[in-house]
């Protein structure tokens, strides 16, 4: 994935490099933002017959390339797993979605630990034989629970979180270390309803719409890069019970949308908004 | 349409005293909301042989059912047609929208004018050969020219009205004159991006859905009981003017649905919210 | 739920039959369809006070009330639970989704079995504790497996069936023992793509839109009564597998809300047609 | 547009030719089909600075490279607008929705006439300033009616046509004449229910969804490339008369956009399915 400032000449440049070195395009996708003047683009090639060895492309191409053309970009090996930790509370319905699909192959990734701040759902991870690692987190304890988290998701290589109704706000330091890798789901339509309960919020205020938002974490609660939203109907019948319910289904859709983007590496984040590849 | 506490026995109650006098019940909704305890209903019957005169009705239902269960209700007659102001300023779409189905019959509505701020739009309404009132409005003229609109309103003994994209702050006067009987459309899905430039704002946030909310308009801006609500999906690809074109689709289907619920009388409010009968 | 041909009085009698008996209703949703002139209704009712005894309901509303107005009903008690076999093949997110809210206590049944054809989901059953039966089904043996699988279900009293994405065609028999008791999830928007492979058949089409959808087994195949469809957009860009991949969210969300409804009884068949209460 | 058997180096080529002769590219999307391995690519770019004249371009690029990628081409210029004809009957609705647009200035088109079977729709036609041309229909006239038809639209020098609910089969001679040239819009969410009353056959099956769709007019009644679908949610509480009203509004939207793709050039048909360009 590539962005950079737009000018004539980039898409040929890049295609050109890949195909003169006999490589074989096999997916290309490029957005230019004509407000910034910012080219994007993500493009995949076959490395059977590449002349540049596979440990040679990222300085090579950031020499020849990206360098010209004051080009950000990222390399990545389709055969390389990202490897994904979920964090968890009480609520399983996001998690028994995630771990159904990885069980049944649909995901592309790894899935070596589940954290949790409550012991509730250690069943749940145990029924899919993936290690369970309680910290149960007080005021008086955060900052050594989080210290102790990251050097275990560390050991492990994790490389991006997934906060699956996680009911604990992260700290800085974690955001700071894996920047547009947490991806968290909120159950609203954000920036609708910001902050805890929003089923109690959207009933107050009558709306006929609910809606869920998975985005990447920064510091500024529930205001990060969104990944992906939807929305379902309710009416004046609708209890908060009903909306709740209804919500689960959509809060676990979309999470689910949003970590498959990632683990594809479809996602690119510019300007605290996200360029999602198709 | 009624509405009261919530007692046993209250829907056999209203459905015998029709019966009994011989209306044959055409139509029936209702509902109780378990939270405040109120019972909701709206039920229409044939006046054929009904035995109590018309001009009667509101009277004998009042005294014999509403006031032994504390009853708030509104008695229309289906042959009675409300009466629709509308409201305009520059935009177009959402008034052809609703000319157009009052022109092929879709609606049981007398139009008898337009009021604007500006001339633009005095072209459509003389196609459809409804009488346009220009009320060009400054800092200066606000009271007196909105003093002159309602006199209007009132000789043409309109019954509610329709903002279909007026740009001007409704006065509290005018509000206090038709309460819950003023229909606005926003361009966002409320209580996301309340006030002026929802769209740019929408952009800015990178949201992936945008809305339009159609409701009754209120002393607070942009809070008043929603009555419907839409949304359509865009990419990271759509700029404000994409969005804007995507949104004058939502809104114009939005507020019409919304004034079609309000013309056929299926529209309660209660505590700042809408109960929508089937 | 009742249903009778349509006439005056029939709301007030029977709601006058429980106020009169002491039995306070908390719901109540009625229709009218005027086409075929038929009543529907599905009203909820305590039984604390309730005069009548719960084990002679059935006779005497029956005898007071039904008879008179030539009206079928069913009653239910909400403390039995209906109890549920699944069917299930070889694709397992039906039934991962199922089994989550099952044991999330989302749904008020009981699941005593999971029945399959293959034994490729007994893994998935043993995770949740469900006992898993197999039986392989061959032209020669089907008869006879079938029998045997109805023998099972009635000794486990057996309410009603889901076929998950079972991948073998019901026989008469097993349907007539199950009249509107079997829900089945048909992976197209039908009356489109009857029959097998029906995303292969999606694709070679163009359309923009796919979905799924949850009937009642009848004898005539895909073509017994709707409870509950959902559509998805695609593009020309999405390959069968990716018409697939997104299919499969459809179904199992589309599958789980009729399954729900089917054991909150909300749903009622009239002529090939489903009534779905509120 | 562009499409051509897929080989390495094609988009390398194409954006060179462009950038080597000055030409700044302004748009591109571009798609790679798998199964039939075809190359598609729509590509803009801006004439100020271009080196090769305007009107040898076609020449030049058919020479240089399509030719040598066995490419299938078109060239259009941007400030070249298309030409359109409405055809009409009796229903008002996508004929309101398409003027209206047209009137606001959203559509890059030159509307020259309207042509209808039956009178009623002149009025409408009036008010807009637009030509309406009448062609009575019979089973004896209809080749001549559609001779004269055909000699009208190419003397307006029509490009292309949209059929506004028209309820008239076209020939195939007018068919042949104008390929993927003719807009229909048919009442239901293709394939389900093709033919005459949809609305009433969704009703009849009892569908818990409605549709519209867009599509190109081909020999095959509804059987052409697909444009554009939506759909909307109904209850069995619908009637056929309220199907048809919530499909006008699904008519009207669905054919407008599939209208303004093909006004801005970005549908490519090819194996009679659509690629809509972003």
């Amino acid at each position: 994935m590539i962005y950079c400032p737009d000018c004539p000449g980039i898409l040929a440049q890049v295609t050109n490099f890949i195909t003169v070195n006999k490589g074989n395009i096999i997916y290309l996708d490029q957005y230019v933002d004509h407000v910034d003047n910012i080219f994007f683009m993500r493009i995949e090639w076959a490395l059977e017959e590449f002349l540049i060895p596979r440990g040679k492309i990222q300085d090579y191409f950031g020499t020849l390339i990206a360098k010209r053309y004051d080009m950000k970009f990222r390399l990545y090996f389709s055969d390389v797993k990202p490897r994904m930790a979920i964090f968890v509370s009480k609520m399983s319905h996001c998690l028994y979605d995630m771990l159904a699909r990885y069980n049944a192959g649909e995901w592309d990734v790894e899935i070596p630990l589940i954290i949790s701040n409550h012991p509730d759902l250690q069943e749940v991870a145990h029924r899919f034989g993936i290690p369970f690692h309680l910290f149960e987190i007080t005021k008086e304890n955060k900052v050594a629970q989080e210290e102790a988290e990251m050097e275990l998701l560390s050991r492990e290589s994790v490389s991006f979180i997934v906060l699956a109704r996680y009911m604990q706000i992260i700290s800085e330091e974690m955001i700071a270390a894996y920047p547009n890798h947490i991806i968290n789901i909120h159950h609203s339509f954000l920036p609708a309803f910001v902050g805890a309960k929003p089923y109690h919020a959207a009933y107050e205020r009558g709306v006929k719409i609910i809606g869920a938002t998975s985005h990447y974490v920064t510091r500024d609660l529930d205001a990060g890069p969104i990944i992906e939203q939807d929305v379902a109907r309710i009416t004046h019948k609708d209890t908060v019970q009903d909306l709740i319910a209804k919500g689960k289904d959509l809060e676990k859709i979309v999470l689910s949308r949003a970590v498959k983007k990632h683990i594809d590496r479809k996602i690119l984040v510019f300007k605290n908004k996200t360029v999602i590849f198709s």
